[in-house]
């Protein structure tokens, strides 16, 4: 039987990459669930009374979807036809490095280089990205987001801008005694500022300082007012043009305003081809 | 007379569930001001001057609208015909929520275990929820909210993963020598950051930290458009449709999916009427 | 001559309330003048050191606007048929607010009452009402607005309810040690926190409370959108219904999409009446 | 030969100002990058580190790019033809001011005045102006804004009002002792608490300035609501207008506003080609 290896490949390939098959749908919804899972325990185990208590069981949970995680590597590299594609592949990559880091943390934390462990193991929190191929690419809003790429650039150009001159000029006015110490600083300020976040660690003290913060702000209007406006109609164009008029041309009056699935023309009710 | 309590019930029922009674009127009006007073008694009843001068004169008055709540839900109870569905519904659970805690912290009372006396009362709040069933349903708000679910649950979902994301970095980054003493405690900050809120109460110390923070409120002015986006283009739409399709029926195939001036039926080619 | 004074008061009228004659349009250009410096003066005269320094010639020059706007008021009064509607209008109040306390504080300032004074003083920015007569009220905002009267009032309904429930939660979970010390106060957060102000003054510190608040954030966004969404679309229906096409059918081919200014179908190329 | 050398103006004045010859787009290529270096340079030349180890080498490169700009300057105003339209020009002046200040710098700096020197050094930054060159002014954003500037005056207008009228309630309400010293102080809290910035440095601490700064918040929804509103619909009708009224001619009657399917001109009944 020389095709039963291949058969029994197509088989697995069947249910880790389809969705048409009860097995195949059962792997997709395990996966999610150990991805969710890790990331759940990761992230509490970062909370230092949680990790005194139970630190050590989360890490045994940890190694165990560790290895469901590296068993799925193996078997989408094994299933895979063009090995050297899948590898190169943005999820190729995001697989690998959601487990590597962890095996290698295991020989470096002989050496115990503790902090550097600590990193290693957070990039645990990268099997997020595999739930990437579960969200569907074509949502209308990443349409959106495309069809308005250049207004985009544009308004992030734009604010870039102001946020140098107004960085640089705050950076003259206040000066580092009321903690603009540096152009950056002020920038990181601006830009705290005219997002309207407003954390308040660094503010203004000159009455000067002051009114070009004030004005920084009114602008914050019409900049914050520019990419919901984009979004916003792109999105209404899109969800306009979900039921478009034909553009046939009905031959006795000419009229071609019909819906869609028109058989005959609503002026003069010829039949339409 | 067999049908007198009957017809009783149906009165009354008439008068509480109904609205186009002048007695029913009055009776919605006299239980939204009810609502309202106890709510309000309840909220300065919280601050500690008021509650030393008038908390007697407080108490008593919602032990008052404690009383007329209940009269309600027997009431209710009294004249709604399948008794065990109006227990189990929303409503039915509010209005027993909103009084029963009360009842219970009198004799908890007796035992004096304050704090959680203190907290029972404040169930009383719970009939503002009552409000509820004099705010339409049907408002074109829910409609646009319900017509854009799916694309709502993406934008949670990426929310979330961003948040992460995020939160893990600073985690990284900043360290908790910098108040991010944790990973849920960064994705704390991140929320507050991303919905441009910026308490302050934690900001990034590092110039790394800072420039991430600066990227993430970027970001944030994407994620701010989306919602709105969504939201704006659905009222529009729903304001638009206010003049759609002619929902005349077509006699012979029952088509009613008509431009608004057509002559004749687009799918048979009947004239239309 | 009877008709002498008539004539003079009508001269006047027509200066004062009317923009089409020269002299009407310098009285007014005049009195926008008087009122932004006047403004303006207060303004600045409330800032200490400038008080210091020239506090005698801005309350000389105020008391000057004081004298004109007395004038003006006098003016009004004479030239107006019906004096009592314009006493009783809203800019017959204003412009006795703006005027009245000022000449109160005269006599009180002989009994020297300062604070009391220093408010009296303060009501000259009243003045800055007078301005709402230039402003047209006709604008597409004002439109928008009214158009979605009932969809606003839902909205700050729910947004009260939403900040009773979680002001009344906040106070039992924080509690008055971390701040939220009564239900006013929790609301006020609950307000600052919704609105995205976020200055930080109180700030959730247990993991309830910030997990509380970051649902609080995110609802925060949909409740955000909802105005913008609102005017959004009013102010495109506003825009959109600009060119709207007539509602004339065509005798002929019953086609009634014809722009607004149509002589014939453009469908049959019929005359229409 | 007398045309050489105005030959060898126009070959030059195609490369600095033309964009379809190779050269004439390396020479944009060119001077983009070396604003952007220079900017960039500028900036983190002001971190304090940065500036002690490397100030001297990024001073040095400094000068390299302000002898290209110099250079830009001369061989901009000597293909000209009008040199005075050029001087006087907005980039004109831009690129004077981004080369002038610095040569005074050179002088000054013998006198060592430097806190001035560093004020002029920093006028380098301006050269970001010349960017503008390269961006189209013909964007849909800038013709939303341009459509709506009435509104946004009026936007701006009522703005100010507001600012005003609860800048100075809240010098009443909280007074100097709360951190609102002036009434111009108050403005800045204002818009910094309407524009959902909220800083924090300076917050209400009774409970009426609580109270009116959540109203105040509450109306800065609506405020916020108004730019995106304006700007949004504007962009949408920008977008509508893509699918606008045909723009065949009528070769009767020259009328060119037909709807988009039309077969006889609305005007003089005309058959249409």
């Amino acid at each position: 039987m020389v095709t039963y290896p291949k058969d029994w490949k197509q088989k697995l390939n069947q249910i880790i990459n389809g969705i048409d098959t009860p097995l195949g749908r059962a792997f997709d919804i395990a996966l999610i669930g150990s991805i969710s899972i890790s990331c759940f325990l990761i992230i509490i185990d970062s909370v230092a009374p949680i990790h005194v208590v139970m630190g050590t069981v989360i890490s045994l949970l940890l190694n165990f979807f560790l290895l469901i995680f590296t068993l799925e590597y193996v078997l989408r590299l094994i299933v895979t036809p063009k090995k050297r594609d899948y590898l190169l592949s943005f999820y190729g990559i995001v697989d690998f490095i959601a487990i590597a880091p962890i095996y290698l943390s295991f020989f470096v934390s002989f050496g115990s280089f503790l902090p550097i462990v600590r990193i290693l193991r957070l990039f645990r929190l990268f099997s997020v990205f595999k739930m990437g191929r579960y969200v569907d690419e074509s949502g209308a809003l990443l349409k959106a987001l495309r069809a308005s790429k250049t207004k985009i650039s544009v308004f992030l150009f734009t604010l870039l801008f102001i946020v140098i001159i107004v960085g640089a000029l705050m950076y003259i006015i206040e000066g580092p005694e009321h903690g603009f110490v540096s152009i950056p600083e002020s920038m990181y300020w601006a830009i705290v500022t005219i997002s309207t976040v407003g954390y308040g660690d660094i503010s203004p003290q000159t009455e000067m300082g002051k009114f070009l913060a004030s004005a920084l702000m009114l602008v914050g209007y019409g900049i914050i007012a520019v990419p919901t406006g984009i979004i916003t109609s792109e999105l209404s164009n899109a969800s306009n043009k979900k039921e478009p008029l034909t553009d046939q041309k009905c031959p006795i009056c000419g009229n071609s305003k019909h819906a869609k699935d028109s058989q005959y023309c609503n002026q003069c009710g010829k039949k339409l081809t």
